[in-house]
């Protein structure tokens, strides 16, 4: 027996949910948990169902696939630890969160890489046995250093995730590209205000009295990728603008956990710039 | 072609979801939301389905019923306003929320009827061209006052629900029992902390950092019925108990126009003391 | 004996927290409550005293203004009912809410009388004996009809605040400047973010898990006036952009009616294009 | 130059603020925050300035008393790393969060040593060159174990707190008067609901839509210390108890953390058995 969770993206029509649990139920198995959502707008049908039996997870999507209409996504996946990188800069409270969940077990992941433009946060690191690569940006145009973060991934034959703990470089849609919709990154804030550099000081500048920090899917344009995950504080006029980045750190790392749980167990979609989140 | 809610409570056994969409297939029906919920530790299964088409209604009960096991309930409901009593005793900041979003549409609900037992809410409520009835408790007990209002209430022949909106007498079981999960209250406290007489003073002693508000259904035993929704907001050294009060008013007549709302909208199933909300 | 609210607004030296408590003691003055900040980057000192006695309040204006640094600002008031004007366009939730706490008492105001751009709401607001005075915009310039707003506001001698309860057209400098930091607004995103038409469809759009509503001072710059109060909820992929208009109006009249209140109560000082409040 | 920080805790009278004020002002000293608070109730005054200048803190000390009635409190304290003890069993969430901070340089203190019954942590610890101590509770009664943490405590000279991150063991009236008001606790729940044992299970049994998490001074009942600070989150039907205890880690970890850090920047005033917070 085991446990398999099945992740369906299609364009709706009737009977959908219908034809998918008879193929669970034909295969005998159990549903442990289920939800679907039906976008009208884009005419756009998701489903994550976890299911429980005996069963091939391969002849499962095909069967499940010949149910539903074509271009249809199916994915029929057996939970495992997800192998991911963090790439991170100086500092430490995003890419520490992470270090001790994953000590903890909190995690279903293996971080096979810590990947800095800085020899900062080695001693961190390496004392939790993860392996540390800096490759320094000092000297090199963005596309040379960029080239060489990329020849150093592809040394690793299976990256479910790169995740930006505060990794504060931007990539070229070179790299972006190469791992669509696997880079997960923390935004210091509350996407889509203050887009750009130092939100802390536009935030304060402007006196606002929340500020809060996004997850989101990397893409092309900065910023701008499928939002995963946000959360506030709420602050006052006494909040100086570093105070402001003090308390955003907290947010900051409980935000990027949360998004980084959500995609290692498997729960988020995209589609038109946006994720639905079973 | 109508909507209709398909509310379904029964035991769980492997197959309910590919059984119950298909006589949704079978009829036609399209599924424009779709929430289930397994209960494993006790073994039950939860549905609630909103579908679109052309149908029978009873028809469909009975055809849902056949695939499901015994003693399973289905409720086929074609929405419609709910007719709700509210009951109220000298607060206005619960009931002019209730009052307020009805006026502007936003429940789907007639007001039949506002039951206090002092006058002083009369001339808020009729200006509303709603019915404002006091029945006095003075000079009556307990059993005879209640008495009254339910012979009060007994002149109406549908009551969805009735909502104790700052209703500031306990309810005897025999009151209850006649309304059995169709009566909302607010408490003013985030239960089961400070159950019972003047919460706000007993938080203000305690010295607590969060105060907060949960609307229930009602039960036998005072304050401890299935819990619908709850809410909080900080509070710090310089509120005393009756700031705590004021500011406590806020969040209680958030939380009970939040559960009257999902209750008006056939969102709730009850079972052991406790709520399953889709 | 009297209560007084004192709110000082000065450049910052040395002292200054002792020179104004020494006119306090002198004036045999009890301080219920105190609240100072300095703004060491402007150089800006802020109190806010309550206090309790017996005194001339300009006598005491002058004998603080002697003891602080030229230029600074000095209120001594007594706690009265402000005189408020709200400003409405179609919808009752924000309008509605402030109704109902004036009503029950909670609002140190008197509402003078609701304008309106239609007389959609006429009938709510006359039930609770405030005047309501409807000036079409229809047919007319944009400064036309300002320029009729004017005037019927100019009938009133003493306006404290003009609350914009979702008033739906842009005001021009000069209106703003006729009640400079006396007109308070209720903006439905949480700004900066969606500045301008329909937030809800914008925020939707970029698929954010948060929305938000900000009261703010108006002034000509649409939207960027000094902020007062924010708050948030959160939302997910379910809510298509009507669900987070529906979802927002209890965010909205919930900061509309803090910011009021703060204002009433004389806590708010405005530079900066921000505030402090105590 | 240099900072101090004045707590000043005494019966409140007329002049208090003038009288402290004048001190500072007399010593040349500029005041760079500064906070009161009057319990009426109570009749107490609470102050906490942060100043700046150059001044003999024991002098300062005798000068301020000098003006306060008789029995004040005041301490001059200038700002240093305090000495800490944390205390842990098993869990990590809520140590690895301390140990992050710390790492960080978050945190003003030195962890002078992790003192736990089990072994378990000290891999993790002591990577952090942390020194870790194991004192089992195997075999001993409860006050023999405490009694050999105790004799291991002695061997500090300074401990200005002790933290409980997750200490599952409740300390006897001995333990708690030796360090009154030193020992901070994590309560994983929200207090004062669910006292006791398991409150997670407790909280699921009764089907509450929040949980949360406290942390206070520990005293002589279990759980009935003054508060600190508190923190929630919303939860669901499809929670079950071990999921709450999963979520409300993160609860723990930041409500522990924030009550430390309140700590070791003197913010705290205790008095009948709640706290003042500046």
């Amino acid at each position: 027996m085991s446990q398999y969770r099945v992740l369906i993206d299609a364009n709706d029509e009737k009977g959908l949910v219908y034809k998918v649990s008879s193929v669970f139920f034909e295969n005998n198995l159990n549903i442990l948990s289920n939800n679907e959502f039906v976008d009208k707008e884009n005419n756009k049908f998701f489903m994550r169902s976890v299911v429980d039996g005996v069963v091939d997870p391969s002849e499962l999507k095909k069967s499940i696939e010949n149910v539903l209409p074509k271009h249809a996504s199916v994915e029929v996946i057996k939970p495992r630890k997800k192998n991911i990188i963090i790439m991170a800069t100086k500092e430490m409270h995003a890419l520490g969160d992470i270090l001790i969940r994953h000590e903890a077990g909190e995690l279903e992941a293996n971080i096979l890489c810590v990947v800095s433009n800085y020899d900062l946060l080695e001693s961190l690191v390496t004392r939790f046995n993860i392996p540390y690569k800096t490759i320094s940006h000092e000297g090199l145009s963005r596309a040379e250093h960029e080239e060489k973060v990329l020849e150093y991934l592809a040394t690793y034959d299976d990256i479910d995730y790169i995740v930006l703990a505060k990794y504060m470089r931007i990539l070229t849609p070179r790299f972006v590209e190469a791992y669509e919709n696997k880079i997960i990154n923390i935004h210091h804030s509350f996407l889509p205000a203050f887009i750009g550099a130092n939100p802390y000081k536009q935030a304060y500048e402007r006196g606002v009295k929340i500020i809060g920090a996004t997850s989101h899917f990397v893409n092309n344009n900065l910023d701008e990728g499928p939002i995963i995950s946000q959360e506030v504080i709420h602050v006052n006029h006494a909040y100086g603008w570093r105070d402001m980045q003090r308390s955003g750190k907290d947010v900051e790392k409980v935000v990027l956990s949360r998004a980084l749980k959500l995609a290692l167990e498997d729960r988020i979609f995209v589609y038109a710039n946006k994720t639905v989140i079973f």
